[in-house]
């Protein structure tokens, strides 16, 4: 059963990895997560998360240098800040949801903490990973995923 | 711009939050990654990831802990060992296609690393989150997640 073909890459050089540089570490993902509900500011993270105010801003500003957020002034006087999703962090919203249906299918104790709601249908919803050409639900037994070829 | 409904979780009980206990880690994923490519013994593992074997020792005795591989005996003298993905740690596979999307569309440096090929339609393609009801594809904006009532 090889999933994927195996694979030439370096080990550390694979898109799997570099996505983990950026946002592989629970903190950094449980940020994100705020964001994605509408949380913007420094001491709003700090409370929901129960976050050591020196890491949280440890992980804001990785975040920001590496395109994730963006740090917008809202105030003057005092300067106060808030820290926005960019369209490369909106785009994360993929693997979160990824993460939440796999944490509410196997690690929710038969009680699943959340659903989706697809406001075109208005269902409650499953997420599946599907082609963008046919539609058809992708799972790792009709996917290869391999190396760009040199050069393309 | 609520992506996603406020939450009245507590910040660290959310299907997120549990995900990331099981694999929030960089070098869980990568051995993750790993044997979806097909990789099933500890030396495999420490050669193609370079990780220090204490690591590795104490990463796939998680994993197997947490029900994601499962350990198998494939030689009995001397008795010889391989990790092997459960179901549990196959549907962890969409979690995987969306970090390899995202690393690729994002941190590639508009050289995209890995190609993905669907063999229901045999076309390259890119992969979408979709509904499970009406197949559409899901957006921060078009999609609310929200806790389960409590009771149901």
């Amino acid at each position: 059963m090889p999933l994927m073909a195996p694979s030439p890459f370096a080990a550390m050089d694979c898109s799997i990895a570099r996505t983990l540089d950026v946002v592989g570490e629970r903190w950094t993902m449980l940020i994100l997560r705020d964001a994605f509900y509408g949380i913007r500011r420094f001491d709003d993270f700090q409370r929901n998360l129960g976050i050591a105010r020196n890491v949280l801003a440890d992980r804001l500003a990785k975040l920001v240098d590496r395109g994730v957020l963006r740090k917008e002034q809202y105030e003057e006087r005092p300067p106060r800040h808030e820290y926005r999703l960019t369209e490369k962090g909106r785009d994360l919203f993929r693997v979160l949801l990824a993460m939440a249906h796999w944490g509410d299918r196997w690690e929710s104790e038969g009680d699943p903490l959340v659903t989706v709601t697809h406001h075109d249908c208005g269902e409650q919803i499953d997420v599946q990973p599907a082609c963008s050409h046919c539609g058809g639900t992708l799972t790792p037994w009709n996917v290869t995923v391999e190396p760009m070829p040199v050069g393309v």
